[in-house]
């Protein structure tokens, strides 16, 4: 998505706002989502460590190294960069002038950095150019931010639920008893790129059979189609810098009656979790509801995992889906709904939906059919 | 690729003796390519923190979500799996009961850590389960197994160039002047994918004119190619785990005798690092037989980067061809060639082989033709 100059102003002024009312003296990003929304600069993440510093008043202070200089040139806000050259002995001097600029250096201080993106490489330069900072978890910071998408970001959000349905589509024609799971993730695959999606958030999981649709996170292996599999396919799109994440679950061949209770169940599951999200209700109580079903099935111990997770720019990101999650959802919000059952030696099913948080309720971006369909 | 049972256990003899070797008690590996390596499990880094305590005795001792315990089932080795349940209130329990099966959390040590893999997320985890243990860097531990590859290995690697190199050889017919390099970037995604590529390294870098081409790190935005456009395309495929990553640069329409004269430049210094690599030399003077032919030729400050990376399981690994390398090359050791030089205005030009080191000296797996083409 190419972000407009209000845009990223209006976003570095939430932020200014959002690190005071943390009590931070600033906040220590390096490359992943939570920077390239800030600045609307894209890195990779590298062996080359790099770390942007925001504060509640000053420019952002980025250090990076001298041969991606260029991104930090023509930005439509003022950014203070500090470059290195290619010897990583010259790093920490570069580190200490940029802690230095954003006036960390002597006098310490409280900085928030986001844990489960921050890596001890960039973290022992920031300790050992500012050893008096005090280093705190502050996912919340920019999550706060980010969770309450605005109608650009649904867009992006809608195309690519909706790229990611046509390449279903197209797909579920071609599967075939006798197939490779590896081989239908490859067609999905081709059928992203070829319906436009931009980098999918992961490679299809195609987990048929008795015992690899009964693993949740299954990677596809090679393992043929067989009549009386239940086939889940958890697939994605991306667009725009957005992401998609669906799963529906089909029946290869036939299905004994239990299969189909199983999916039955997994459906109204999801359809229960539709039905109570709204503005104001917390994330646990849309988990419970769906928990709710399943365990009144009496399936309850095979639904191992929380209802589901928020989406945008991150495949999984705030706000969690877990029965234990009191956080209260807003207008904007916007996340998956994803109930499964998984029973070793008879099969899984999951049917995972995309959804976001309106003034009157909830909205599904996927409107796939959910109920069972057989393919092969 | 799948990994027999007689490897992985070699692998692992191997890693004990190398724990030892740098005075380590233990290495602790969040997922990443070392973690897979070893186990051959593949994770996802998540949300979810995962770590997998490696010591020179002692079975591995592996921290997991609950719903990806199968992951750690039926392994060709011994392992002791650890879970937890979806609330991650329970992480701190689970963490410290790993570290006290590995035996370090009341007798402390020294623990190798990866800095570039590991996150705060899992080493605020580890640092609380056993606050006496000193985490120390320790990325030479696992690189020094990963950096000489098998037979195996080098032959997936191949296959990873020969995929990449029929996608482009498919694509050139395609590019056209006033097609944008977003299109031309998806129809080569799309080539990799349909002559057999798994997940590539990264998007394919299409970049032309006088500036966008003379970023070494540009990301593809929809600028329209023109006559008389340099034409870098950087791209890579991958498979059973490996990959490529080349660089080929082309002329558009029509070019003039300095661009002519930069891609000559940037052939000769490809040929000179080629000639020059065997076992025994050092990266350094790789990187130096390149940049010397590029100085001589009057562009040494257009020439902004080290002469390349290590490649195998990861885009950019051990060992890196910078000029203040002294890592000696050993045979199977295998790494990237793509001198640059990048003038803005003008334009740039990379040439990018990927190589393995021999007994008798060097092997290119890549072996597209260097001298400048024109398209369009």
């Amino acid at each position: 998505m190419n972000l407009s100059p209000e845009v990223l102003q209006k976003r570095q002024q939430k932020l200014a706002a959002a690190i005071r009312a943390a009590g931070l003296d600033a906040l220590a990003l390096n490359p992943g989502p939570s920077l390239h929304y800030l600045t609307g600069i894209e890195f990779h993440l590298s062996e080359r460590p790099v770390v942007c510093l925001f504060r509640p008043e000053g420019a952002p202070v980025l250090v990076l190294p001298e041969l991606e200089s260029a991104k930090s040139r023509d930005l439509p806000y003022e950014l203070q960069a500090i470059t290195y050259p290619e010897n990583p002995a010259q790093w920490p001097t570069a580190y200490e002038q940029a802690l230095q600029s954003a006036g960390l250096r002597a006098s310490g201080g409280k900085v928030g950095v986001e844990d489960r993106v921050l890596r001890l490489l960039e973290w022992r330069l920031l300790k050992q150019a500012a050893p008096e900072v005090d280093w705190v978890t502050a996912e919340d910071v920019v999550a706060s931010l980010r969770m309450q998408k605005d109608e650009a970001e649904q867009a992006a959000m809608q195309k690519a639920v909706d790229i990611a349905q046509s390449a279903l589509t197209a797909t579920l024609p071609q599967i075939k008893i006798g197939m490779q799971d590896t081989e239908v993730a490859a067609i999905l695959m081709m059928q992203l790129l070829q319906h436009g999606s931009g980098k999918p958030p992961f490679e299809p999981i195609v987990a048929a059979g008795p015992q690899d649709s009964a693993n949740p996170h299954y990677f596809p292996r090679g393992r043929a189609l067989q009549s009386g599999d239940l086939l889940v396919i958890d697939w994605g799109a991306g667009y725009g810098g957005y992401l998609s994440d669906l799963t529906r679950t089909f029946g290869v061949g036939e299905l004994t009656a239990e299969q189909i209770k199983i999916h039955e169940t997994v459906q109204a599951a999801n359809a229960a979790a539709h039905a109570i999200a709204a503005p104001g209700v917390a994330c646990g109580t849309v988990d419970k509801a769906a928990r709710d079903v399943i365990e009144a099935a009496g399936y309850g111990q095979y639904f191992t995992h929380r209802l589901g997770h928020g989406l945008g720019m991150e495949g999984h990101e705030e706000p969690y889906m877990r029965g234990d999650n009191p956080q209260i959802l807003q207008t904007g919000m916007t996340f998956t709904i994803e109930p499964g059952i998984y029973i070793p030696g008879l099969g899984g099913v999951r049917i995972e939906d995309d959804v976001v948080v309106t003034e009157s309720g909830l909205r599904s971006f996927s409107d796939m059919p959910r109920g069972i369909q057989i393919v092969g």
